[in-house]
């Protein structure tokens, strides 16, 4: 665990919002914490399945740069059966994520679209704010997806809403490589 | 250059607003699109001197990853002289970023802060929209910084607004290593 330096401490920082940049800010600070020599930890709740840019990436980056899909995909329209998959997948999820959280397992850890979680009764708020609640002063947490409860909010640091302005999805075209993933 | 699969295109993308997250996403898009292995360039307009973690980062990423800083730094509290030198970096930046994006120099171009240089009249409106119709198809092309010009957002694809709900230098916390640089 590298120390941050001076008066400054470990952050609890929070991206949500309906629009596209919420993943990929997360994504996006791992690689500036990963040049600066610190350990990144990546859990990614909901997604799984897909071979995401970033997974391939991670494998390249080395042992400082973690991630571990453990989702089953996407949600919307799954039924109860599915539905349950999901939560056990998730509970797992937690599980791991609070280990790493209590333990500063990495100088940043992100809780990829824990938020999304939450908001879907797959994981309960309270050992959400549990989590945050334990992070110890020299770990970074950044928890991500739309729809974050107040009380997450109200823990955090920072907040950054992504708003969406304008979507290519919209417009008819599709996902794609690079991009979305 | 790897062509996009299918009936996909290279699209034009906007993170702008006053939260944080903007630059952040692009590098995590640019992460994202390296790992699946796409060519990415950053050219980064304002900033400069800093040593920032993605350039740590790009460094290590080898040939297709290629970022360059191409700023003077912080803008803000520039005199006259500072806005002169300021000017000059940010037109030999948009010089780049024009025969990058003309020549299709990589798979997706990050042109960081250009908004915010449009913004400062650091460079012409008129040539940022050149360089966004230049736009080969295959290309991904991401234009970061606050303020963005109402013409340069209708261009786009997609526009996300990175809307600042809380932000820790307000609590009196410092910029620190792996989350501001």
């Amino acid at each position: 665990m590298e120390q941050t330096p001076g008066n400054t401490r470990g952050l609890t920082l929070v991206f949500t919002g309906n629009g596209k940049g919420k993943t990929t800010a997360a994504l996006g600070m791992a690689l500036r914490a990963w040049g600066q020599g610190m350990k990144v930890l990546v859990l990614q709740f909901i997604k799984g399945g897909w071979k995401y840019g970033e997974l391939k990436a991670a494998e390249k980056l080395g042992p400082n740069f973690v991630m571990r899909q453990m989702g089953e995909g996407f949600i919307k329209g799954a039924g109860d059966d599915g539905l349950e998959a999901h939560r056990a997948a998730a509970q797992n999820a937690l599980q791991e994520a609070k280990k790493a959280v209590v333990e500063g397992a990495a100088d940043m850890i992100i809780l990829d679209e824990i938020n999304y979680a939450v908001h879907y009764g797959l994981v309960d708020l309270a050992e959400v704010l549990d989590i945050i609640r334990s992070k110890p002063p020299g770990v970074h947490l950044v928890l991500t997806g739309r729809n974050v409860a107040e009380e997450v909010a109200n823990l955090a640091d920072l907040v950054t809403e992504m708003k969406e302005i304008k979507h290519p999805f919209a417009a008819g075209i599709p996902a794609q490589k690079g991009i979305e993933f």
